[in-house]
């Protein structure tokens, strides 16, 4: 159902402090603390002694202590102290790896060794981006919201007014692969830049009354990284390559991790290239990136409920869903070597 | 389960205005619009692109735009319109006819050509009654419904502070057929009116203090109309067949419409011949009735919890029961006709 | 799943009054009300004329009357009356016999002739015993709250601010068994007393600087009877067998009455053998046993559903398990012994 050997985000890194988090990630229930060190632990949440779950209790020192009968498990999972017991031949609490980075922890639910090379890599963790971000709870399949989120058409309808414009319509997109990414891109030439953009124009110094080139870079990584490309540049400076000067452009961050197969988590965030230190400009695009997520949250989990209720039926796959289309293909052939493995 | 070749109540006209209604009837997902001529069009609710429901979007002109990605589905069920795509070949969504009668309305979920001659007919839809009504949503099996209004026994222990008396219980029941309908009938001859009569003979002009005869002739059509013929005249002026200025008479109008298995939606009503043009009265009365009938809504709640609870259980047939019993032979006759066709 | 044929605690006395009260016990839906001499009458929640549940209606003097059309019931479970109706021939609605001790209302749910003698003892239930008391109901299988109370070394981690101490954890418990009891003890000597005890050898002339000796001796009778008796002395004056006026004792009584196979009714209470006639003091104690018990709750409640989560999982039977396991055992012999029958 999940690529289960694979990094996912579970939290971000400000989620977990001095008390345990519960989260569940594909079907398998987790707790998260901070060992003495700072460093994340992420175990199954369950105590092996009589089943109860180890995020109602308390962190010992690296230890996670049941808060039932006191029974402590060490960041490997193994038992490691409980009163007068012999913990030693205990059963085993499942461990799983972690790493924390750019602000969030990942984890790797799988059984196989994880693969630190393959941590989704965050092209604006560096001092020239500014970032912000926020999260929700989705009562949808995670794969509703990548077939969302590669394909942009959507914008018209569901935010029609913020960030759509008739000329998304207009314009087709393409659809490609670039080694282990899908691409779906659409580019606008010559256009009014709708009023989120228009409002970044200003922050930036650049003229909003001129037309634009504007553009959409949608690029998936299985099983669930989205790394959007967008902006607007004057007309006759080049669109997605002017100098950064000459435009404001941004990489919308999506993380999809499944809850259940009905349910997910989804951590949003926009990387700027404008504005840079303006805290102010990072809450508002905050605030109206949560606007719009809420409208798409509204929208994906009838969606769900609607496709529950007829789930024989074949969904239409038009040019403008091939993104979605070729990213469900990859999670497959993950999924399908999993089974074969 | 229902028969689906039949017309059944799926809103008040003035329910549908403006924007889509979602309404589930018979099991099926359906949305209501009116299209630029104001006429009713339902179609399911489901869109054959990414199968959003389609009362998320909005109406433009004739057609109804799903709210995700634009595709506009025309009154017939055709789609009709998507920027770029050749809807031409589009899977259509399924319409269903509607006719709009006295308020309400009906809707034909099934697959046989709708015969508009079995609209139910409104005897009360002319000058000389005056109408009022109002609606519920409750989780209950709608044949639970029917048999409590086939069985107006009930009225003495449910009710017993505004329309039961002790005479109802004294005065058995008797049930036939009338060509289609069958009709369950008690009369009372010379008891006191409870205080709902006492008000209306009072506000008909007619002295209070008088025996009075009372009737109740509640008439069945399949699958889902009772027309329950409810009065009182002073005794000696002729009962049911007193001149209408002897007399204070209504029909009682209830269209139970299944929603699910478990669910329906009661569409409850008065017509009245007295007090023609006075609208404190109907509300009054509106008012009233919404009380008696919800004390009716929590039994029928319970009642079905309860026999969900023990579903092998059969239930005693007494002489009040027949009005039901007979009411359900019908029904399982229209479902078992549809299975075989 | 359930013993059945044994008594089971339903109700407080002062639960059941005027209006008949609802109740479900071991899976079976019940209705509680006094007949005309107080006595209390016990019928299944279902009325065989339309399945409605008696519970919808009133008492009429020893009868209990159907408040959907009228069938009255009565205590022995057969129809008495319907107007118009001979009832003579209707089935009967299952009766249980009841017992109301102690403030209590036992039940026995089983086929099988009910043993007055099994009734539970309540040794507390004379003048030179003090009680209060109070209930929850928890969404947990009644076997955990068994679990929970044969064990109290959980008292340091889900109560350590209240009644927990580390000596609990530095003396091991006996199990053993005494007759039909499973008992478990543990004695801790010389150790301080904790703040609830405190509080109690003050309230009856105790120097509270003096160390004590401390006990918890857990009694477990199947299926749902559990008796803790708890006390500390001062050391020296013979720990549980000090005399009366040199220790501070009590007698927790829990009755876990199961309502489904993840819910059950707990019953919980204090006897005391200090400050008698003291009602602050007993408003005291019952405040901070719903405190505690609320602890404990939520700890039930989220292993209930881990358990859930992993149902093929064995869970550990340490040694401080012992009286669990043994709890356990003799339920499920219970139960093994009704189906051999």
């Amino acid at each position: 159902m999940f690529p289960l050997n694979a990094w996912y985000v579970i939290a971000t890194a400000d989620e977990v402090a001095d008390s345990p988090l519960a989260r569940t990630l594909c079907d398998i229930p987790m707790v998260l603390y901070r060992d003495s060190q700072g460093q994340i632990v992420c175990l199954q949440d369950y105590c092996p002694h009589r089943g109860a779950p180890l995020s109602l209790g308390r962190v010992n020192g690296d230890n996670l202590m049941c808060g039932y009968h006191g029974l402590e498990v060490g960041p490997d999972g193994k038992p490691a102290f409980m009163p007068k017991q012999r913990v030693e031949r205990f059963p085993c609490v499942e461990a799983y790896q972690t790493i924390e980075s750019g602000g969030y922890i990942f984890v790797w639910p799988g059984s196989d060794q994880p693969n630190v090379a393959q941590v989704p890599e965050l092209p604006w963790n560096q001092p020239e981006w500014e970032f912000g971000g926020g999260s929700f709870h989705i009562q949808a399949d995670f794969r509703l919201m990548i077939d969302n989120l590669m394909d942009l058409t959507h914008e018209n309808y569901v935010h029609s007014s913020s960030i759509g414009q008739p000329e998304i319509d207009e314009q087709p997109v393409k659809t490609r692969r670039d080694g282990e990414w899908v691409v779906t891109e659409r580019y606008m030439e010559a256009v009014e830049a709708p009023p989120f953009w228009k409002l970044a124009m200003q922050q930036h110094g650049l003229d909003t009354d001129q037309l634009v080139d504007r553009w959409q870079v949608c690029r998936f990584k299985a099983p669930s990284t989205i790394m959007i490309d967008v902006g607007v540049a004057p007309t006759g400076q080049g669109g997605i390559n002017a100098p950064v000067e000459k435009k404001v452009h941004g990489i919308v961050t999506d993380f999809m991790t499944p809850e259940t197969t009905s349910s997910h988590f989804y951590f949003w965030g926009m990387a700027r290239s404008w504005s840079i230190g303006d805290n102010e400009v990072t809450q508002a695009i905050q605030r109206g990136q949560q606007k719009i997520f809420t409208e798409d949250l509204e929208v994906l989990e009838r969606q769900q409920k609607s496709l529950e209720r007829f789930p024989e039926r074949k969904l239409l796959m038009l040019d403008i869903d091939a993104g979605g289309v070729q990213a469900r293909r990859q999670l497959q052939a993950m999924v399908d070597a999993e089974h074969r493995g």
